[in-house]
């Protein structure tokens, strides 16, 4: 008797955007296998009784190794039980989700998905400001501004620096001043718009509009910290057509 | 006394896709202004004595104009009335949702959001296959291969042509040959794997996985039809993956 795993996106922050059907698979947990950027909001949607296995931290502060991750799946469900894996934003976008399906599909476990509201969407949604808009922005790209640490930021800024998309960086606050400055030598403008936005949709988001020319400092003075958006392109311009949120320093959503 | 606009999105097509919040606010409308995307599914969740206004299709097959959408939103709300505008999708990605709450908000008009499943989200929860993956695709872009009947599809193929990038081009069914055409110009493989999905995660969802060299003839020969959405890389190899999809022909996910 094998169990299964739900691989579930639990979307930006708030619950109330979760899907239905990301809750109706929580809700059906015997276990559930978290990441540390699920919310504590999110969490206490878990059943009672469920069992709840924390893979974002270690007691010394390091992560799980994927490897680990992968085996306690297939562990829980070995045993039968109806695993909830956990994670923040969709499993399919930069979750390394379909890892840990290949993995637990290979052994003969059943997979099913919910995806999540990613966190560009959240952004978008809290702030008004789109991904698309015509005359903007015709598209939008979702990459991450993260490597390990003896890898080098070798992201194509060429092919990025495009000033007619929507360019949204995922965990980039570490490097953002080398991003900013790989698309301004490609040809980006320094006055470009750039949104910086943490844990959005959330009780503790905060956000910062500022430009390419400015945002590594703007960041550094504000002391924004991971996990931080940016999105970088004309459609930021159209977040001071909200009065309520006009802003050009750094400020708090919830201050 | 002013109404207020819930800007909705509905999500792939599957009513389960939907967040929590996104069901709060329909459940609150006095009237829903809805798009064709809107499966059946979703409009039957609709409140009971809530006016029903499509904005998709005129008697004579022709879309409502946006200036009128406009112009219905504004009357609605204008009489107090809680108004629910769903779209399918996200309403911030290809959705026009940015340009109807600016029109709204300068008239005064209260705009309130719901994110929403995008169909590539869609098509990676129903298929399995992811839009990022270690070691196939760093990001991924959203991209659309509709224009106007006067316009020419003027993509940047040589900024769209990574390999190493996930490319989802929306409405682009009438377009793929010459999209294709287009992408191996710029460099990308004959070979480079392509899934086209109409109505993801809908009761009418179809799936053909084929590669780029390929893929205009199979879709003429499979007869897909718009909504179609194209994911095109190298994650697409992972479809085969999960044994029960292997498909290399066209096939239907219902059939």
């Amino acid at each position: 008797m094998t169990g299964k795993v739900y691989l579930i996106g639990a979307g930006p922050g708030d619950p109330e955007l979760m899907t239905l059907r990301a809750v109706r698979m929580l809700k059906d947990a015997d276990v559930v296998v978290f990441d540390r950027l699920v919310s504590d909001e999110i969490m206490a949607m878990c059943p009672e009784g469920a069992e709840q296995i924390a893979v974002g931290k270690c007691p010394k502060n390091h992560l799980v190794p994927q490897e680990r991750i992968n085996e306690i799946l297939h562990e829980q469900a070995r045993m039968g039980r109806k695993v909830a894996r956990l994670k923040g934003g969709d499993p399919m976008i930069f979750g390394r989700g379909s890892e840990e399906a290949a993995y637990l599909m290979a052994l003969g476990v059943e997979v099913e998905y919910a995806p999540g509201i990613t966190a560009a969407q959240g952004a978008s949604c809290s702030t008004g400001v789109p991904l698309t808009h015509r005359g903007l922005a015709t598209g939008v790209q979702y990459v991450t501004g993260h490597r390990q640490a003896d890898k080098v930021l070798d992201l194509d800024w060429k092919r990025l620096a495009d000033p007619d998309t929507t360019l949204v960086v995922y965990m980039g606050v570490a490097n953002i001043g080398q991003i900013a400055v790989g698309l301004m030598t490609e040809g980006l403008s320094a006055r470009t718009p750039v949104m910086a936005i943490s844990r959005a949709t959330s009780a503790q988001e905060e956000r910062m509009v500022s430009t390419l020319g400015r945002v590594a400092q703007d960041c550094r003075e504000a002391g924004l910290k991971p996990p931080t958006l940016f999105v970088i392109g004309k459609v930021v311009s159209l977040y001071a057509a909200n009065p309520q949120d006009l802003a050009v320093e750094a400020v708090s959503a919830n201050g």
